[in-house]
């Protein structure tokens, strides 16, 4: 059966719009690590009352429980009082905890207030986890269940009093267990469509734990298993994962959650010693944007026209004039003539170009606002596709700069 | 007596090391300046027992209960059911809505996978509020104690949703309360600094309260007055407004929070009747993407280079070659050349131009890593200036992105 977490992080300031509980993530993966999944994070502002109740909510549910915060000298922090009363234990005065106090204030020579003594109450059975960063000791204690354990909330307190003292001390409680994922980054596909292609697969099992994440143009399915062994965990992500690969293709273009796509193709055009231009009309730079976001994209990246005019797309890429007052600037001649032209005036091996509508106005019967032409221009071909997107100007430009780095990372596999 | 608001942000990825609810933090700001105080926030994974538990919980102890995410059209999304569930509550399918959804389909030209079906479906008695950026609706529930809401989990379809939907149909069940803001929006001068020089104002102040939010070289601040009558709120924003608007000069851009500056160049431009080319390097298209981020750029960016090597500096620009041979392509010089050049090559009135160490590797003694040459060209001058930023790439390139648009933006402002 496996270990479950929750999270209570204490702090009005929390819950404000300015802030945010980041010493949350620190927990997460190192609970993860444990195979301990964290099932839910709360965030509470310094109110004895409410921090109570959640405190008997979540040892009722959870093995473990972490309260990140509240533990200063000042009167507002009431943590160690909140769980107290949660857990109808006192809290008494350690005088080992007294005299680290006394020290560390003698040691950096600052008289100590008053109020500093409450940070040497530890809830009764609990034992002290050291700070070497903080006046504040943590607090680790058994429960019926599993632990509970407070933490201070400085980050630069709390993290290493995570990875020394916390970890340690659950590793015993928790049975060995191996937590392994498995990921899909994906373009190409709509997330329903995608969702109807791969739930027949994944809504078999509950383990792994398959998650959808969606962003536009870009989807990331993740397959967590949880074993007993790395070879069942193994097994489980391929027993799962293979019938999804398989299904999806070359929709797939990285196995690493962290690799966007513009960097999948900057591999590719590395490995090829290819090179590549732009020729933007719509997407108006985001192209070229997104092919030199990352380090050394000068290797590969040569040039790039934002032509948002008919004179430019003449002038520069030597787009023919009557192809354009024929066809207008939006059309599949015009899409290839920039792509064709970018190549040549760049000598890049490859050449991308967007034309088409982004919105809101614009547009005409057959080529309606978020219509978009995108070419690709290679040593050996050049080809148009049109795509009509139904969204915003936002959204048309980034799903038509996804589809045109898409273009180009399927045209380098294939050659 | 205050009413009081609880969070639920619902989404198993949000649960793991990587990913953090920021959705929360529009929400929170929204509440506030209703009056009403978030408690606690809590999030979910895609588990509907958990969801449903957490629902009967916050229902019961707050005014206002949103849930965020959740509401997409595959298997994991479980938020419907699980308040379905919570609240005793059928859900019923509703015609508009599966109308509404059917033409969103038709409209984007793509068949509607079976599943989105499940998008349709309100709680009973509930209202849809309408999603102009996504399939799913929200919903708005009038409870006992007060409301429930539930919103899209992508944040570009949540924030308008709780601006134009949830806020408007909150305020009559909230008491009156006059709440006045006066923003500007600030760039050109760094957070410390900033606040160095504004908090001897506004720290006289608890009511205003001012709130400073930092995005790289894009500042917001906020005053928010409290009062019962507008008289008295606009007395108060003036007291503590004015002097800070003193202080900031022309670094104040927009006192249109949700202006940002590309907005601003792009009304002076038009009222200039001016147009604009740039020529990028180490931005790499990121300044010809602002430029046409928004509809109508066509009326005043006529084009825009990305010039990573010396070449298409030579030929697209006319950078004399022994300019880069002498000065290095990142100096002043090819700065000014390349701005002008790509003014007399689109017939702009006003070129930009960048070029510069984005990083991580290159540099030299003299211009290390950071280091960025910003140009600007018009009828009048040429103007270069040099920064040195102390950032990683991402940085360099959104700060030296910002700082280009300011070049413009002043320069206008001038003439």
């Amino acid at each position: 059966m496996p270990k479950t977490a929750e999270i209570l992080a204490i702090g009005s300031e929390l819950l404000t719009p300015q802030h945010i509980d980041t010493n949350s993530l620190v927990v997460t993966e190192q609970l993860n690590l444990l195979g301990v999944e964290v099932v839910a994070k709360h965030v509470m502002g310094d109110d004895r009352e409410r921090i109570s109740q959640a405190v008997q909510d979540c040892v009722g549910r959870s093995n473990i429980v972490i309260l990140i915060g509240g533990l200063g000298p000042t009167e507002d922090d009431v943590t160690r009082e909140a769980v107290a009363a949660a857990l109808g234990l006192e809290l008494k005065l350690s005088l080992e905890q007294e005299s680290i106090l006394i020290s560390r204030f003698r040691q950096i020579n600052r008289p100590m207030a008053k109020n500093n003594i409450r940070q040497a109450y530890l809830l009764q059975g609990a034992e002290a986890m050291p700070n070497p960063h903080g006046t504040a000791p943590g607090q680790y204690l058994s429960t019926d269940r599993g632990a509970l354990a407070l933490l201070p909330g400085p980050p630069r307190e709390m993290k290493p009093m995570v990875i020394n003292e916390l970890i340690p001390r659950l590793r015993p409680v928790i049975p060995p267990q191996v937590i392994k994922v498995r990921s899909f980054r994906i373009t190409g596909i709509g997330e329903s469509d995608l969702d109807t292609l791969i739930a027949p697969v994944y809504t078999k099992y509950t383990n792994p734990v398959t998650t959808v994440l969606s962003s536009p143009g870009d989807l990331l399915v993740s397959l967590r298993a949880q074993a007993e062994t790395e070879q069942e965990a193994d097994d489980l992500l391929r027993e799962v994962g293979n019938p999804i690969a398989e299904l999806l293709g070359d929709k797939i273009y990285s196995t690493n959650p962290d690799e966007p796509l513009e960097a999948v193709v900057g591999c590719l055009l590395r490995k090829h010693h290819a090179t590549v231009a732009t020729a933007e009309s719509c997407t108006g730079g985001l192209v070229a944007a997104r092919l030199t976001e990352r380090p050394g994209s000068s290797d590969f990246f040569l040039a790039g026209y934002v032509t948002y005019s008919n004179l430019q797309k003449q002038q520069i890429l030597d787009v023919p004039p009557n192809l354009i007052q024929k066809h207008t600037a939006v059309s599949e001649p015009v899409a290839g003539a920039m792509a064709e032209g970018a190549r040549r005036v760049s000598g890049a091996s490859y050449a991308l170009a967007t034309t088409g509508y982004a919105g809101p106005d614009g547009g005409t019967d057959y080529d309606p606002v978020g219509t978009v032409y995108l070419a690709i221009a290679s040593p050996a071909e050049t080809r148009v596709i049109r795509i009509r997107y139904g969204a915003d100007r936002w959204r048309v430009r980034t799903l038509a700069t996804q589809a045109s780095l898409d273009l180009l990372r399927k045209m380098l596999l294939k050659s």
